[in-house]
C-alpha cells in the first residue's frame, strides 16, 4: 500500500490537473487527433461517436481503409437514426501497387469526407484511418488541411491512424498518441468481435 | 508527396504487421490496459462497448470515479437493454482526505465489478477508471488481479486510467499507453459534451 506521502502527491496532481480544466470555460468545435502504434484509436473515435448520440447530436463517420461492413462498430453505431456512416476503403488495392485506382478511390472519399465538413448540422465527424492515406500521398495535405479549416465552427472531428503528419498535429486542438506498449497479437490471438472489430 | 521510397518502406511495415495479424488464430478474453495521461482511455472502452453491442453481446460497465449520472456515454450506452451500467463514485470524497469513507466506497464499487467478473454471460467488461483506487491503495492490488484471473475464460475485460500499477501490466493481454501529446483544456477549452462527457 502506497504511504501517505506518496498519496498526497498523487493527490496534488491531480488537484493541479483539476483545477487547469475548471478554470477552462471556452467552447470550440474541436480537432482531435488519435495518432501512434498501440491499439485503441478507432475505438476511441467510436466511444465519443456513442457519447455524442447521448445528447442527440447527429454524428457522421468515415472508414477510409475498411472496406468490410460486417464491423461490430458499423452494425451498432452506423444503424443508428442520427448516424451517417460510411464505408470507403471498397476495393483499395494497397497490396497490388495500384496506385492511380487508389488515389481515385482516396479522391472519391475524401469528397464524402468534405461534404460531411460543410455540414453543420454534424456535431461530430469521424475520419477514420485518414492519416494513411496522406502518408501515402493519395490526399493533398494541404487542400485536406484547408478543408478542415473551414469546417463549421462547432463541428469536432476526430482524425485517426498511426503517424499522424506534422500539418495534421500542429493544427489539432487535442492529440493523443497511443503506444503499443504490448499487444495480444503477438502472442497469437486473432482479432476479437466487440474488441477489436 | 512521399517518394516511392517512402511508400514502399511504408507498404513493407504494415506488410508485416498484417502477417503477424493473420497468423495469430486463437481466440481468448482478453485483458486490455488503457493507461496514461492521453485522451481518449475512457472513450476507446466506450467504443469496445459500440463493438459488442454491435454482434449484439452483453456487457457490463462499471464507473469507478464519476458519480455524475448525466454523461452521453450513460445517456446512450447506459440505456441499452444489453449493458448493464454502474456509477460507483457516489460521493467519493478524493479531496476531502476522508480516507476511511474512500475506502468504504471502493471495497462496495468492487464487490459489484466481482460480480460481473462472476457472469459469464458478459462479453465485456469495462472498469473505467480503476487504477486510481489501486494506486491510492483503497483496493488491494492483489485480490484484484486474483478476482481478475478468476473471471470466465471468454470474458474480455477492459481497464481505464492513469498509472495503471505494473501486476495490472503484466497480466494484461493489450496495454496501450495513452501519450498526452497536446489537450484543448489548455488553450482554456472546457469539456465538450459528446467528446469529453
Amino acid at each position: 500500500m502506497p504511504d501517505n506521502g506518496h498519496n498526497r502527491r498523487m493527490a496534488r496532481k491531480k488537484a493541479v490537473v483539476d483545477a487547469a480544466i475548471a478554470r477552462a470555460d471556452q467552447d470550440k468545435g474541436l480537432l482531435l487527433v488519435l495518432t501512434g502504434n498501440g491499439k485503441g484509436k478507432s475505438s476511441s473515435a467510436f466511444g465519443m461517436v456513442a457519447r455524442s448520440l447521448g445528447y442527440g447530436y447527429k454524428v457522421g463517420v468515415a472508414q477510409f481503409l475498411k472496406s468490410r461492413r460486417d464491423t461490430g462498430e458499423e452494425k451498432f453505431l452506423g444503424n443508428q437514426p442520427n448516424v451517417e456512416w460510411h464505408v470507403l476503403g471498397d476495393g483499395f488495392t494497397w497490396d497490388t501497387q495500384d496506385r492511380d485506382a487508389d488515389i481515385a478511390t482516396a479522391k472519391r472519399g475524401w469528397e464524402v469526407a468534405k461534404q460531411m465538413l460543410k455540414d453543420d448540422s454534424l456535431h461530430l465527424v469521424v475520419l477514420d484511418e485518414l492519416t494513411y492515406l496522406l502518408n501515402y500521398g493519395y490526399l493533398d495535405k494541404v487542400q485536406v488541411c484547408s478543408d478542415l479549416a473551414s469546417r463549421p465552427a462547432a463541428q469536432h472531428v476526430v482524425i485517426t491512424g498511426r503517424a499522424a503528419p506534422q500539418c495534421l498535429l500542429d493544427m489539432a486542438d487535442t492529440v493523443s498518441e497511443i503506444r503499443d506498449v504490448k499487444h495480444a497479437f503477438r502472442s497469437g490471438i486473432r482479432a476479437q468481435p466487440g474488441i477489436d472489430l
